[in-house]
């Protein structure tokens, strides 16, 4: 079968590879109809993510039909289609019983194993482990390219984001960063009543986009002064939300200083660095911050507000390829903004 | 009437200031029968806290009878003994509402005025703002001694470290620091049910004290690597919650190597200098960060556990003190390692 390769930082090629085949008595084939790029992906052909050695499948998002099914698989049969989420759940391990699946023991305490310990779903067929408890068979209502994101932004961005930081009704919610996961808290944080949405950007393609995606209110990091702005929007008080998509130093702590007193900072961002905590204003605030790797709790949440059109969708993916033009599709998404890309569909 | 008083950075002493009277018709003065002197107000006069200047009545934390009250004052009388405690609340702002008067908007954004932006307790009196929605008419059971410790720590290990933290049932919660803060806070993470408390600190008198605390496990963090004896203690997983309550950055920073995923450190120590948020290995592990200056709230709560036995009282106090001896007092609490001392009572 043909797949998206690394071939070590820099280097990436579509090429043969063994056809995926069961392993575990728990697995399932899935024939990949649909898969994505993100953020991540990039990191890895950078070298930033040791773990993925030279010879790895990458993708860890994928919408398919299953092609075959372990001995041990009684819930799932040949021809369902389903969602392959970046997350493995064996269902069976402490952090899978406290649905938090992030830190699956079974797999090594970190629940993302597709592209990254495990091949993935950049590829005609991918192997998918623990597939009862991992992937979700889709309503007739929610096509591929639906699907497809609620993999691992659009639950990021409710989870990590929205979820973790606690909206309210009436809440003010900052989010920080207008890219893709940005834009899914943002979507999202209406589901817990957020009054007013600001979205916080240095691209102003970036920040119009966002007025698409639930956001009442811009500003532009790169000629407002943010914290004046956001206390000029909050009577002086400062957000009750703010959530970092960025995953830089900078937009960190421009966070903490976002932030009133008994609110609530929510970390989606990755980073590849430690960040400067002030808590010798911090620590009297009564603040709360979280930190998170997505666990895909929600995701039968999700599709039923997909299917029942309650949130937007589709509106994610700016460019469609098929799959043999994975290496296009990288070209794009890895120049988005010259692209005016947000997100990339790979379909067959 | 005498008081304990700041006179700039260094600098104190016990002296002839004007009677404590009424000002505003929400007012009351009390007659304190006891104080105690707390962390805080030895940064303050080391000149930690450069919002109080030379002249002011130090002290926050008291328990007297009421001698005057102000024309708006219904629910309470001369001759009330009542706990004064380090938290004034208006009643009425937003915060006060939302039961945060930590962030009393009337008092300015901090409701810790006493020994800070007014005259405090260390007097013969104290005129208390805001009377009846700050101080609390103490039950015939507990005592002034018993009483005095829930005017600040008390309440802000329980409310910023257990309650912060999130302790449940069966958790393992791991506190950094063994002063009177932490101590509180050690005593009651029992009440939410951890199961396993243990006790983190360089001197060895404070860990053996700390067993007399709810302690189950010590570790002496001078000899002993506490990430690998946690580690050892909790089947390789982690601290459910771990409460710093030190106040450096050192500190700080062990306590995010102590937590499993998806656990909760709740920060308590007050610090004067940023920390370093090891976000490059922090994002991905679901963990919530507190911090948090005591609002008092769960002083009827721990009053009711104090008069019914529920929780010890009494033991934070090492060293007792007359009013006059005030000057003593501060010496024996300043040198507290010297003095064996971990907390002062000063009474008439």
């Amino acid at each position: 079968m043909k797949a998206l390769v690394f071939q070590g930082p820099g280097s990436m090629s579509w090429t043969d590879v063994p056809d995926a085949h069961l392993v575990d008595p728990t697995d399932v084939v899935v024939r990949v109809n649909t898969t994505t790029i993100c953020g991540t992906d990039l990191h890895i052909l950078k070298g930033d993510v040791p773990a993925v050695t030279a010879g790895r499948v990458l993708g860890h998002e994928a919408v398919g039909v299953i092609t075959e099914v372990g001995s041990a698989v009684t819930s799932l049969a040949v021809g369902d289609r389903v969602l392959v989420p970046a997350i493995t759940s064996c269902g069976k391990c402490g952090p899978c019983k406290c649905a938090m699946p992030s830190h699956c023991a079974s797999v090594g305490g970190i629940g993302w194993i597709f592209g990254h310990l495990i091949d993935g779903t950049q590829a005609e067929y991918v192997r998918v482990p623990f597939a009862e408890t991992s992937v979700h068979v889709l309503p007739e209502a929610v096509t591929n390219e639906q699907a497809i994101f609620l993999a691992d932004i659009r639950p990021t961005g409710f989870e990590i984001g929205v979820q973790y930081a606690r909206v309210q009704p009436g809440d003010t919610v900052v989010v920080v960063g207008a890219g893709p996961v940005g834009l899914a808290s943002m979507r999202t944080a209406g589901l817990y009543g957020a009054a007013t949405v600001i979205a916080v950007d240095l691209s102003e393609a970036r920040l119009q986009r966002s007025l698409g995606f639930g956001a009442d209110e811009t500003i532009n990091s790169g000629t407002v002064d943010v914290r004046a702005r956001v206390l000029e929007l909050t009577h002086g008080l400062g957000a009750n939300v703010v959530i970092e998509a960025v995953g830089i130093p900078e937009t960190f702590e421009l966070c903490t200083a976002l932030v009133r007193p008994g609110g609530n900072i929510a970390n989606v961002g990755v980073h590849g660095k430690p960040v400067d905590l002030h808590l010798e204003d911090l620590w009297i605030n009564n603040i709360t911050i979280t930190t998170g790797l997505v666990n895909g709790t929600t995701i039968p949440t999700l599709l039923d507000l997909v299917a029942h059109e309650k949130i937007d969708v589709g509106t994610f993916s700016t460019h469609s390829f098929g799959l043999e033009q994975m290496m296009d599709a990288y070209d794009v998404f890895a120049h988005a903004d010259t692209h005016d890309a947000l997100k990339v569909t790979i379909s067959r």
